[in-house]
């Protein structure tokens, strides 16, 4: 019987200035999932965890895009998987990307690499699509390209790979429930064409710095006046985490996705570790449970772990 | 006499989707002129073209960057100034950026390179200011830093020279006035964040094309939905021009500046001839005159041309 068990990470969306298109992937936390091929046109799934995630593949995120590609196969067989998520979904941190997209990619192997990336993605979101209810790529784009990518457009799909020099994230995930939905709602509809301009001219600067490996440029571009200000409410101590943070040496950081994780990137592993610390200090004073992650940014996306 | 003589170019500002923040300096026309030091701490312009611009230094454009400049140093002495403008006020190819631009980089020579390039940016936006009475370093940014350049901020200034591949420019200038503060007044001062999204996924996707060299994401990335179908309006046949040169095989483009010029981007050189011949051919049917110009992009902006 033919397996695979892989990797697949959790990922940072909405990187500060670039909301709804920048995003990049981490080396931990992150899903282990095991797929068989099996010699039946279905999915079969197993959860490892205890997260209560639906069992029925049309309502499990994995589960769905597996079924998208069963769809797009001649052959008579199936998949079954066993998932063990270490991801927590609603933390804003890609949990269910990161189902999505390491079972597709575990698919195409077991399948000899048949589809494109850009399919993958497609698929991807296919599942994407029960969690969110909505198209969306910012998530998917990071977990299975790696590093750091820009959705360009969604439809159609139009993924970028951006270059990026050695990077930190530190991220905490502290354990309350803001919910994408609500997070969505508080967004304004319309916004000056100043502030626009001004997030324009720093997402293109973002880019250039990654690209550059232009550490202080990547820190002036890392503002947000647009989607920061009105929902790091949902955030307790959100001010608090990034001012700290700077002063521990941050490049910069925001919301990930759409909450409750707050990420900060440094240029070592060393500032980044100091910013753990600050941030476990902020939140011990505190009755909220929280975990943090500090990750080197993960250039590959999903890694086969066995075959 | 301590003399020089330099070239200054036209440039390119509001790239498409990097309205207000991305530009490139052109090969193409240039002013040329000749800076000497004197004994006197003044400024004395003598005008080379029809313009009949002011001759006054506060009132002329050159006279008040060399102004700048002379606030700034210690010593008695001034400049002589003589302007062969070539690039037509009022195009929209940064005209006026050139003579400020043109002006400081010249001085900055006879004073051995005393001043930083943000510091020149400085003098020549205080020159920009008579012609805009704005605040802008659209085109003084390209013209001083050659290339493609991003402003990020104007307030602290800060600005960004961009990678970028082999690319060709045909520039149409109908000789017709469009005003840039009418051109300024007719954008929309609210937009939907939806449309800001996209537009600075694009601006991303273009910075990041530019740096691979990728043509494809170029094409993809220039689409303006936020500028241009509001001010293209004020172009006659701006629509022929875009939808002809693209037949013709360019990238894409877009108004320059506040218009009335009009430019496409080409991979070659032969491209943008093509697309020359096709733009020459809509503004012959017309009563409008205009000029084209094909040019490489100009890597350097200002070049000295004797000393």
């Amino acid at each position: 019987m033919k397996e695979i068990t892989v990797l697949a990470p959790a990922t940072v969306a909405n990187v500060v200035c670039g909301f709804d298109c920048l995003g990049f992937a981490l080396e931990n936390p992150c899903d282990q999932m095991t797929l068989r091929l099996i010699a039946e046109k279905t999915v079969k799934i197993k959860h490892l965890d205890d997260f209560n995630l639906p069992l029925e593949p049309e309502k499990n995120i994995a589960g769905v895009a597996l079924l998208a590609i069963l769809d797009e196969i001649e052959e008579n067989i199936g998949f079954e998987i066993e998932i063990a998520k270490r991801i927590k979904p609603g933390s804003g941190i890609g949990s269910s990307s990161a189902s999505a997209v390491g079972a597709v990619v575990a698919a195409n192997k077991l399948l000899d690499e048949r589809f494109s990336l850009l399919q993958l993605a497609e698929f991807a979101m296919k599942g994407e699509f029960v969690a969110s209810q909505g198209r969306h790529a910012d998530n998917v784009a990071p977990c299975l390209f790696g590093g750091f990518t820009l959705v360009r457009s969604v439809e159609p799909l139009d993924i970028v790979k951006l270059d990026f020099p050695p990077l930190f994230a530190t991220v905490i995930h502290p354990q309350i429930e803001v919910k994408t939905s609500q997070a969505r709602k508080i967004l304004p509809t319309e916004i000056s064409l100043k502030s626009a301009i001004q997030a324009w001219s720093n997402v293109g600067a973002l880019v250039a710095a990654l690209s550059k490996g232009d550490y202080e440029l990547l820190a002036r571009s890392l503002e947000d006046f647009i989607v920061e200000p009105v929902r790091k409410k949902l955030i307790p101590h959100f001010d608090e985490l990034k001012s700290e943070s700077l002063k521990s040496g941050a490049l910069g950081g925001g919301i990930s996705g759409s909450g409750p994780s707050v990420f900060m990137l440094s240029e070592t592993l060393e500032t980044a570790q100091t910013i753990e610390k600050s941030m476990r200090e902020i939140y011990s004073n505190t009755e909220i449970d929280f975990n943090v992650y500090v990750s080197e940014i993960n250039a590959e996306g999903v890694k086969v772990s066995k075959t």
